[in-house]
């Protein structure tokens, strides 16, 4: 049996040049970046150069780089760090109805905390209206959080004219780019952004590790409070090997960036054309052009997104139903709810994320095996056969 | 040159067996434990038993484990998560004068959220006084942390006795165990806790990894919000190559502690007793007996302790002065102020941690290093000079 792997959002193998930088962080200099020894001023030395090569990849300063134990962390730290940071200034926040979970617990702590959170609606592509965004600003907002690109339909916001407005108004944006950076070019300063998460995840660098770009000394209440480390706005000591695997990561990735993109667009091109020439009543989900590369997501009527999972398991291939941190949680997800599409149809919800190692190859198979896969699961469907069953029948009657 | 590391508290070397286990979860089982295909699932099935090793080293149940990225973090979960959680029960919290700086600077945090803080005072060793402790509880105590072990000056607290105080007041007990856990036996229920702190690093798992005991489902708000991974009370990505290697070193650390600290009571003992005969005007700092077998730690007079760190790191010596977290940061450590050190010898402090892998002809070569390195900064200190320098010469003089 074949192994196709098409689930990059919710992980990706960590990459060989990548781990073989990390190695000999974990033994051979392991020492703890705060002491004064040689052995610890190197190893600070050593997360200096990572840093750099972090804030390379987005175009950002150095010292305007936090390193975090996940872009779940990285969020948090930007939604929560400037809301308690800056409380004084007001006490609104604006955040999209597509968030990660990160950005939007957040928000629903803020609230608990007195803090007055507005959900910014998006439109059936999954777009934030710039005009709604700029109506719900206030005199009290001091944070905006919009997500570059979303994990579960791909689509990107136009963040540097949403940014715009914020700065405009004196308050600070945020975008959760823990599914675009890698797979697409981003830039502090072209985005015009104050805070941006980042994954080491979503760039072959192992679990565990993270960073959050701050722009220009910005004051943040930290989330783990400790000594000094990050500038004082992240404690605990360094996770050594995973910084130096973030940097070397963010190296190869600027460097093959390029090459890594039209080979996506191709991938689910094929793909998206494949699905929808082979599979009736599906909808692709998310913006049509302006989405991720390597981003294809539907829904699949009168399907149940978690039998297609596993059943495509069973032909050896691995794509999601929303995004992990939810799949086991939420039978509906927020984020398709949120571009309109009704909850039966949203149950039948498969998202495809490619990175560089997929092939054409394996974009064939697949669409080979979810052809057949939905063929049976509808023709064990009540609904289905309710809705389009007799009609089909009907036309073989006829015929 | 000799090479001779004892800052085993600040950081130490994965250990190989340890690294080995995580090597195939950083490429081959690369999974996300969120998801609902093959991969996911035994992914998810490793992570529980991990916790279960984890569980079994500190006597507790297995779900009463949460991951976190540090032992710092997981002090940071305890006290804000609590208090947090607690906020309607009461809002006053009592920490001990010499907690590590994740512990300290999050009760910091809470007074600035309108929490009370008490800062309960120790004696010259280092001990917290259970009467005081029991008198500073009021109606609206919620959480007591007081750590086990002390980093800096190596006393262990009489934890049970301390908690069984605040059970009795139905005040929940929190210990940082992050200095102990793999240097002494350490068991929930012995200690009679709620929570307690355990890093990997103590325990030659890699940096980047922590745990959390909480007793019996105790409602936490977690720090990183975001999906439902480990019980919805810490969210992010499972860091899946770190919680292996701390599952495997829990597991070594349980089956090899016997023998741990015999070994280390003997390199202790005769370090300690070799400084005392070698070195005049040096004080044993914390507790003479209940200290942590493989800690010994001193204040040395008219001497600096960063120069006499840096002297010995000329010798191949890595030891260290104060807390590696505070060592950039601060002159004066707070923890030798609240033992009572006048701050002039206070500057003097050197701690030195050992670990399993250190020898006794290494404590013979530091006793000989250290004896000289001392021996030339009091020559160059005019403070020795003016209070010792003389009387000795005299002495000279009068043979």
């Amino acid at each position: 049996m074949k192994s196709v792997y098409m689930d990059h959002a919710s992980a990706t193998p960590v990459r060989e040049e990548v781990l073989e930088t990390m190695l000999p962080y974990f033994d051979l200099h392991f020492g703890n970046p705060s002491t004064v020894y040689d052995m610890g001023s190197k190893i600070k030395l050593t997360i200096e150069e990572q840093r750099a090569k972090v804030a390379k990849l987005v175009g950002s300063g150095t010292e305007e780089i936090i390193f975090t134990s996940s872009g779940a962390e990285a969020n948090n730290l930007a939604i929560k760090g400037v809301a308690l940071a800056w409380q004084k200034k007001g006490r609104h926040i604006i955040i999209s109805a597509i968030e990660h979970h990160s950005v939007l617990n957040s928000a629903r702590f803020l609230e608990r905390m007195d803090f007055e959170v507005t959900f910014l609606p998006v439109d059936a592509q999954g777009l934030v209206d710039p005009e709604r965004l700029s109506n719900s600003i206030t005199p009290e907002t001091i944070i905006v959080s919009i997500m570059h690109a979303n994990n579960e339909i791909g689509t990107i916001q136009p963040i540097s004219e949403l940014s715009a407005i914020c700065r405009d108004r004196g308050v600070l944006f945020h975008t959760d780019a823990v599914a675009s950076v890698g797979n697409m070019l981003v830039d502090v300063n072209e985005l015009n952004v104050d805070l941006l998460s980042i994954s080491g995840v979503s760039l072959g660098a192992p679990k565990g590790i993270g960073a959050l770009y701050f722009r220009d000394n910005l004051r943040l209440m930290p989330i783990i409070h400790s000594g000094i480390q990050e500038s004082g706005r992240r404690g605990g000591t360094e996770n050594v090997p995973g910084i130096v695997g973030l940097g070397r990561a963010s190296e190869l990735s600027a460097e093959e960036l390029g090459e890594k993109i039209s080979h996506l667009h191709e991938l689910r091109d094929r793909l998206v054309v494949g699905i929808q020439e082979q599979i009736d009543q599906v909808k692709l989900t998310g913006h049509p052009e302006n989405r991720l590369p390597g981003h294809a997501s539907f829904c699949i009527e009168a399907i149940e997104g978690e039998a297609l999972i596993y059943m495509l398991n069973q032909e050896g291939i691995c794509a999601n139903t929303g995004s992990a941190c939810a799949s086991k949680a939420l039978k509906t997800s927020p984020v398709l709810v949120a571009i309109g599409i009704p909850p039966d149809l949203a149950q039948g919800s498969i998202v495809f994320t490619m990175n560089s190692s997929n092939r054409i190859e394996e974009i064939e198979y697949v669409l080979e095996k979810l052809g057949f896969v939905v063929k049976k699961l509808r023709s064990l469907s009540p609904v289905w056969r309710k809705k389009y069953g007799k009609q089909k029948s009907a036309k073989k009657h006829a015929k």
